[in-house]
């Protein structure tokens, strides 16, 4: 059994981690804080948890919180999650870190797209937590850095092509589809119900988005080679799932079958990873509040290009399941303890 | 460990029991039955189970089916159930059956309301299946009659009020709205996305919809004598969910206050309902995917009114879920075994 | 041609206004104004109207506005209204306010439910604009509160049973849902899309909410004697629309077919009122974006209550649509001119 | 006034057509068909008509529907129209046809795609309806074949591009959104609404949805050769909207302010295409209900490629819409006539 704090538990993905934590049999979730509603029940505030979970959240003191568990999930937003991080890892504690501050390898590439790094020198020390790619260095790792929600859905997607040399690394164009909750849960008009229902749009088109240097890190270490990609996110009415399709251009010739076959040998043996049989394609209603990553694969006989679509639950393979996956690899759990439950469908 | 046939696997209340069986600790799904989709995989048909429950979907055949089977599930519509029924029951199986057919004691009132019954001897052996009731009678129960989502959500809500004799037995009335998932997986243009979404209406306005007969048998049943309600269904464009709103004149004076610490010594101890304190009302959001029944208690200082709000998920605690906490009873394992999960949020 | 200005336009009655207006040919909209976004394009902050109406938003100066326009549309929350209110009327204007600031009759009853009213002197002179019931005092008015959505739905809804006699005045039961715009456009966590879509909740149950003293004064008018509802306001996930189920019990009998025929009298040759045939019931889908309200009437055989559905816009009959309506009574236009347009389905 | 025919009128897009027709000031709509629900009232089947459209629909029968009008809308599926368009045209009458039948210049092409062409001899007379690019000849056409939904949103989402040889014709990759309305009103289980809602997928992915023909057609002769695209469509749940998110290679360098001008003086003075200032993106809900196909355009910086965001409604600029801007040109009226109502937003 393991004492668990949640840090910034009144997000989305806060509360995810407590549904998933909430069923987990090695876990125990001893302390949950909140700068916004200290005091108050989690479950005045997730209403879903009465009864079950009615801890009161506290304010983010580190100390206090180590004192009362060995392992640490921070859900807060960057910059936030730097600024208590390495107080957790002073005292020595595991931290399995949900925001995007200690993805990146490089701190100047970190300034560039976020803002000076206040804690450099523990960047080395982060293993980049996807669990399918990295999961030794993960096991032995104190600080976790869980991956993004879109990065994880195109590094999954893309990962063999790449790993085998298969693909023109010049050439990918990941357009991606996120569901509302990606966006969290403040208060701004942009989120509110009548601004995004019976609506779709882009938003950060031009290679402008935040999840664009983590993804080019991965996928540059598994090319082998420095690339870079086009990137463009979108919103869909809907609350969860992150939707992504992948265009590549071959370097060499193959079939779709040999491609499902590629994939699948890739992937064999991973829980959570789904390769969908040819002409099969993922839906994110598949996933939905599952830890799974539903891939598909097409060659598009006309143009000559690779389609590969991906399918993931944001906030559970793209946040709080992932990082539950990367908590078992820590703690010496079987990997899917507490993440076996199915989709909910419809 | 507790070998079960889902019969009737491709509706929504067939995959919603699969999702809830497959984590269930005590029991092994060994044969599930679809009349259209018989001899694909049930994987094909619901992709959320790919990977978990592979199993083949199979014709209707009773005496096959029980050969690999102890319990049965029934998740047809009304009178194909009771085409089968008897014969599991004859073969000493046990059924938990998901259809309208043994909910009603009266098989005069089951022909008014649906079509005359093919094998009404059966219907006093038939418990209906609402644990917080009744649960030693399930129990010992060889057909337990799970009990529609409407009606659960109604005699839930009410039931405390009625039994203390608090309200006029005449003075029901219950508005009450469903997702669309509860108007089943065929194909009708009805229940089209564009033909639901974004819009709201009401349907079988004016004591037409068949759960009424299930509803009035159980609050009369309650209330010690023959009571009528107005019952109004409308469509809510979301998937799951049943909320009701309830209305009634009391008998004597209470203040909302005392109504809530009488419901929460009514409903002590139950696992899945929950009492919102004074103030607080419930949402379907807040129960989706889970097997809870939230309640709302407020009396309506200037009218005199009480009005009763309570949600539960159409499909768990108004299905599936239902039937998993019925099979719990009938097989002595603990009530709320697998059905544990947290409801999905957001 | 008459000059209008729309004092509160980015909100979602303001730009429902301006999607309206734009489109009437014996109307130019000459200002709009916004306290937090004076300054901007009102197309830079409704991309709807990009190209069509670029005006810049204001401060709300009313001398400043009254110089440019001879109609003054008050889209403001309440109290903002009868700041200005008066001004405008002091300069000859004449105002259609979208606020409750001038519904209610009774300064006092305003106190009781909103805060103490600025301008009570001007209660007397105010019309509340529902056209059917009060069209040629809206004619002669020089300042017109234009009706809340939830009261439009159900005073539609009830009026020929009140003003018959047919029905107990105490025995009304308003059970109502609204689309999340009746919310308004500020950023309120409540109202984000992840909290409101795919759930269904009541709010401020237990005759609380502030439009039932505007229905009780206008039924109690309708009925010739003081009475009291019970109202229950519900929010459902869908932009737009207005639903109400009202229950009341008849003092004599009378079957469907003929409460049908006395509502298609009561409202013969109403432009924007439809009732429905024995056996239809209404859905928002059918009027969104338009004026309509569509009523639907059953006798439940089985309790003897009588069932009244309707069915509105509220940004349309619930409010912009409505006031120009009401705009043209004053203005002398047809009634239904630039209020044509048929409902916007899927 | 022109006497006007909606052949199937009874789907999405007949109903479309009705919904801006009736609002038109020179149409008479004199005969509405359906096979499905001929002898009903079409306001029967769309409620929303009621009290403005209440034709009976009719089985199709050409003759008797030329009688009655001189220009036919043909909103049937395809293979059903070239059964019927030939009649119309023998009998002098204007067609503009909402199917696939008389797109393609290219009969084999059409076979390819679709079946065998049952009159050929008709293609050559046909005239794309895109009347940004064709007004000339759209405006001297007896038959339209008016353009697709996803083609309209992608030609003219890139036809700036091609027909300045801007971009490398091979590197067109067109990622489209749909909402569900594109899929048509037949009872099919993939449409209903708890398929659908709260998820998103693609389909017809690797080359083969048949509206490739089409678009390759246009673009081609946009760019002066043979070219090919990748195009994925995705379904997002929402009623309405075609969303086009397009990557092209740059043959020159150019700035985002520069493609954003040379776009603006492509598209001046067209009524319906807004081009949208450097930085903002548009968004199906911005037109959601009116004719307009809103555009963005952006370039990578670190990749180079050019990125075309668009947005139509599918039922209205994506078909009934567009084909009633074609019958304006046909028939001589202003091309905006009946076509300048704003977006329903929220």
């Amino acid at each position: 059994m393991v004492k668990v704090a949640v840090v910034g538990a009144s997000g989305y993905t806060g509360v995810e981690l407590l549904r998933i934590l909430y069923c987990h049999p090695e876990v125990a979730v001893t302390c949950v804080t909140s700068e916004q509603s200290a005091g108050k029940r989690i479950s005045e505030v997730f209403p879903t948890l009465r009864g079950r979970c009615d801890l009161v959240l506290e304010n983010l003191e580190p100390v206090r919180i180590a004192e009362r568990a060995e392992l640490i999930f921070t859900a807060l937003p960057h910059k936030a999650a730097m600024e208590v991080v390495p107080t957790f890892l002073e005292l020595k504690r595991t931290v399995i870190d949900l925001s995007a501050d200690y993805r990146l390898h490089d701190a100047a590439e970190y300034g560039k797209w976020y803002e000076p790094h206040m804690n450099p020198e523990l960047l080395p020390k982060a293993v980049y937590g996807l669990p399918e790619l990295r999961r030794d260095k993960i096991a032995k790792a104190r600080l976790v850095a869980n991956p993004g929600c879109y990065p994880t859905s195109i590094i999954l997607g893309v990962a063999p092509l790449l790993k085998k040399r298969l693909i023109d690394p010049a050439s990918i164009i990941a357009d991606s589809k996120s569901g509302v909750s990606g966006a969290g849960r403040s208060a701004k008009v942009d989120n509110l119900y009548c601004e995004v229902n019976d609506g779709f749009k882009a938003y950060g088109v031009g290679g402008v988005h935040r999840h664009i240097p983590e993804i080019e890190q991965e996928l540059s270490e598994l090319a082998g080679e420095r690339l870079v990609i086009s990137f463009t996110p979108h919103l869909v009415p809907m609350d969860r799932g992150i939707f992504s399709t992948i265009y590549a251009t071959p370097l060499k010739k193959a079939t779709t079958e040999q491609l499902v076959k590629l994939y699948e040998t890739f992937y064999h043996g991973e829980p959570f990873v789904r390769v969908l049989p040819v002409g099969q394609v993922p839906s994110t209603a598949h996933v939905r509040g599952s830890n799974f990553c539903d891939i598909g694969i097409t060659v598009d006989q006309r143009t000559g290009r690779v389609i590969v679509v991906s399918a993931i639950d944001n906030l559970v393979k793209g946040a709080s399941g992932q990082a539950v996956q990367n908590m078992n690899l820590t703690c010496g759990f079987p990997e899917n303890m507490g993440l076996e439950g199915l989709a909910l469908f419809p």
